[in-house]
């Protein structure tokens, strides 16, 4: 089930083209990634101390401009696991015509600020994704 | 022939975790594009006036992170012409150790301001490109 | 009475010291003005068409910094009022321990859209905030 | 004599108003200090292992709008030094037409990373800024 994060345009988020600048959305991806470890029992203040989940791979699709104070509605969840790295799939869309503003996907390693290397993913997080992408699979 | 911008990291551009916050790497690319065409005699300041040029698709693969203060060089050249849109790459460089910190790749389509209308790339801009993505081609 | 908006600190908005960037706390005051608006029946899609508020000056006063996951509260007012310039002050706390993160000040001009010139504050404006700065004063 | 840092501004810099977001200006003011110390033998990767510079106030005057690709110049210099906290001036003008564009000013206090301690400036700092605040005054 994707973590879904609300999200009213800033004005420091458009620019002078009047829309959101495209970079700005990696930035709503990363908002609701957050809420998603969030609701699965993981606020980041305690996951950063665990375990860092660099970008390895970013990309999003634009389909529609977001504007000044437009509501946006940013659903995420994981769509794949590997042994080392997983990946989150994002749908950006107007919170009040429901119209699709753009897609996206982050894909993460996990690296362990202790030993300070490159790990597999560790069990706890397997765990917390285990509902969109279980271990079957 | 790519156009090269030379970047100095900024505080507001790292983040907690000690480095160069992902969506800012968008940012960098922008700058390299933008000296691109101003470096082919199309400053964006007037490019704006006769045409936008949204980005469509964009996407980062993360090598190396870079750090506060450092000093990358990013390469622009556009890789790809289509009728319709054209695809700007990059290549983003740590300056003084030339080692490789991200490449990325940026789609834009070509709007009209005056028609309100997207629009086929317009003569005056394949010609801009032309070193790269020969008309023949 | 304060508007009041509630804020999640963005990995985005952190730097490399582990707190919120500095500058960022600008951002969060407009996000309170805008609310105070909003609150008042002037969403700010619908105010830009009509009047622009450029800020003349900012200040603010950083008294503990606030970290990533913080969750904030900005309460918003204006503060004063002149003929041609209105002031907004504010409040930054955590909104779980209630401690001041931060206060703020930002004073605002009126500039016509239509005419392109500075004007002085028009009616409709000067009701919206007659709750905190009242005509008689 | 105060530092100087050029400054080509970015479409992530400007808004929906067609210029440059208002709390930009401190990060254009944090280029122009952190220029400062490097230009005295101090890069900022290398101080900020040995003191962190927290900013205590900020504030900013906005004279005239900068917009997209607009080359700023921002000079820095130490206007005032105390002996726990330490006060940088800002001057931001167009590059190319001299006009000004703003002025600013931020203070800061001193922090040991190691002791976790707020402390009074050091004497290797004092004599970094004795140019502009010689220690007699």
């Amino acid at each position: 089930m994707p973590a879904e994060a609300t999200i009213r345009v800033r004005y420091a988020e458009t620019d002078t083209m009047g829309i959101v600048y495209y970079a700005n959305y990696l930035i709503y991806m990363e908002v609701a990634r957050v809420e998603y470890l969030r609701q699965r029992g993981c606020p980041m203040a305690e996951v950063d101390r665990k375990i860092h989940m660099p970008v390895v791979d970013a990309s999003c699709h634009y389909v529609k401009p977001a504007r000044l104070d437009d509501l946006l509605r940013v659903r995420a969840h994981v769509s794949k696991r590997k042994r080392a790295s997983f990946t989150f799939s994002y749908e950006i869309t107007h919170a009040e015509t429901g119209e699709l503003i753009a897609t996206g996907e982050t894909r993460h390693a996990c690296w362990d600020p202790e030993s300070q290397k490159m790990i597999a993913i560790p069990d706890w997080l397997k765990h917390v994704m285990s509902e969109d992408v279980p271990d079957a699979v």
